[in-house]
């Protein structure tokens, strides 16, 4: 029986899977996860954004040029000419009852004319983005920590769509 | 009063921090990261590894280099000759009660001898060997996610030892 | 008013703009840059082309690589296929009358069939190889500097032909 | 008699040159550059900073990766463990005389402990900055362009010191 | 007359040949060579795969990769959105009479759809896992080598399809 | 007992060697390999060295700017400073008696002042430049390939020198 994980080869190696015989078609992909912080830290973050010094426009700017980084660092990813990307982020500043820390979520969505589909450049892109919110705040707040990070929607391609409302919680 | 956040300048704007009057130490960082799956997901993973189809052997290729491309794809991160990296693997095949899914827990560890700290290197290895899990199970699963990303211990240089059991939840 | 800036989305923030429904057509750029220097640089420079030690071979190459470089160095581009990169240089042995130094003019010419542009790959490649001229020449003149990079015409797509003769003078 | 520019071996080919015995010290270099564009256009670029979409902030990160991109884009350059990277901008509202434009001076600040220098780096940073700059607003104002980007000031090492006002006119 | 090695423009300087006027079509190309070793090496090597220690598996990881970087090191390359990349090993036991060494043999096919062919990505993909082979059993064989690395069979483009049984003997 | 292959960790799985332990001392390694082809091809590549069309100057370049890749292809490689490469070239005119073929000879030093060697960043400068070589001259001679790519010396480091005089045949 074929391996249902379809990045494998005859021999059982890894492979870029061949999609030479798929139609090129409108791709899109949309992505979240959640960076929980102390409340003080999201308050640093949300004052930098009236100074100036702005995280989120950094973890924005990353969080793009990862999103064209995925056929890079993701091994058996195909190359796309990505013909756009747009991040959002909303700040939780009610604490999480069940631990007292904030959070600010990542939203992303990645559009492609392919012949494959872009959600791991979407999840590149959220995870891309939180590593550099940790990164622009973890001297004053080391315990940060990226959750339910996933895909959210997908369209286009003969797989067809994909959607969900959450993430599942753990 | 200066910003403690410390990745911007005079201006507000983001800088690379200048650390060329800190000393050159050993460093060492470790992260951890959970890929949430459905279990048949988990099993798939574990007859590959016995059948050669090794998704894990991917993804610690994968995270290994996702940790030389840290300073490249987070933007204020300095580049740092590492001197070691190691990920492993801990399948979890018990349902979580919450969810009913099994989970894959990575953990890195990176090492330096250099003037500032590996956190982020250990961060995006976890990151990008998750991606990579993700990459080549979605076909079979596209509800995984990923939970509880985030530093366990770190040490070396002035602001010493951080350490910590677990990832809080969320 | 919608921003005039297209980069920017709703948020305010930075985006890679959605192109998926422009039309895939031929696109062609040309930008030019000028290297300023002592005459006699310029006279090792052309020496070095006899005796086979050639600065511009290598600034050549490397402007051709920087153009392929361009959406990985420029947050907001995208990633094309590039269909054609040609560099050519100018030297002008005639000193400035207002500064007394000679000049090698760089002007490349950057083909794509695409949905967007191909003005950012012109102009990166101009100043990559500018750099490499610097970088090849700065033992013997730190001096050196670069002036009047700019696009001088580009044509397909929906905003039509730009061209003029001349960068404006400053 | 001995090629004085260093880039090039016996055979008269370019080489990465021999820093193997150079002493490891602290190195710092400036570089700057402007880019002039219409009066409008920068007052679009100041508008933005108001309400976020804030073309000086991408181009701020752009540069900062852009220095850390140097050795991979220009070819004889070696890698180097930058410790810190600093940009500023300049915005200059009188149109200058002779061309009735507006500008904006980038201005870039580079540290290594290292065997060589960070002049290219600091020059790539600013050609990077600039680049940016005119991506982001090439939708209104395609007639920008780069001028006197160039070296202001290096220090440690064995050449020694360079310094300058500013760059010379052409 | 014209220059039979295309990639030099008029000036006799290297270009990117221009393939704007190509068509799109499909194509693929396939590529190998061989790694001689110590027969206790490649004793080794096959031990790994049961133990878990695969050398061949981070080759085959390395090669897929390297398959994509192919425009990104070699300077002409026209940047391709590769559809496929396979790579497969071949375990030669029996010692060659010339040298009593054991070899793998390394075979690579990728495909694209595009204006261009995909040698030069067929015959980077072997280089890269000969040289991740190597760099895996350096610590106990620093006299391995790599042999008869050629373009097998290509399809696809207007020059037609190009065939051979085997590399030619040096 | 230990795996002899020190590229894998305790689950057998690939890791990056730890080397904090290693002194910093300065490290050498040379490598070269040979590209053969038509008595034709080789006489083109010697006509254009005159005409500046000239296929090694391209080889030359991206083979220094091929080692400063190594750790990014190379997957277990640690990422190094280097302080010099240098490439040299020797043809062949006289053909191989057993195959009629003519050749380039490529050979490649590398240097580092650091805790691993250089052997891997030497190799590679050769592979990549054997494949510029190809690529410039593929439109003519489609047969060339590569033969004998092997370290011919190292030294500096705890493993003590290597050398030989010449790669063996197979």
């Amino acid at each position: 029986m074929a391996n249902p994980l379809t990045h494998f080869n005859e021999e059982g190696r890894a492979k870029m899977v061949d999609v030479s015989d798929k139609s090129v078609t409108e791709r899109i992909a949309t992505a979240e996860g959640t960076v929980y912080m102390q409340p003080e830290t999201l308050r640093l973050i949300k004052e930098g954004q009236i100074k100036k010094g702005d995280v989120l426009a950094v973890a924005q700017v990353a969080g793009i040029m990862g999103a064209k980084k995925t056929s890079e660092v993701i091994p058996m990813c195909h190359p796309l000419s990505l013909t756009g990307v747009d991040i959002s982020f909303e700040e939780n500043l009610d604490p999480d009852p069940k631990n007292g820390l904030c959070s600010v979520k990542i939203k992303t969505t990645v559009k492609v004319t392919g012949k494959t589909g872009v959600e791991m450049e979407a999840l590149t892109a959220v995870s891309i983005a939180a590593l550099t919110i940790y990164d622009m705040c973890k001297a004053v707040d080391k315990n940060m920590f990226f959750n339910q990070i996933g895909l959210l929607y997908k369209a286009g391609g003969k797989s067809g769509t994909f959607s969900r409302e959450k993430i599942a919680e753990a």
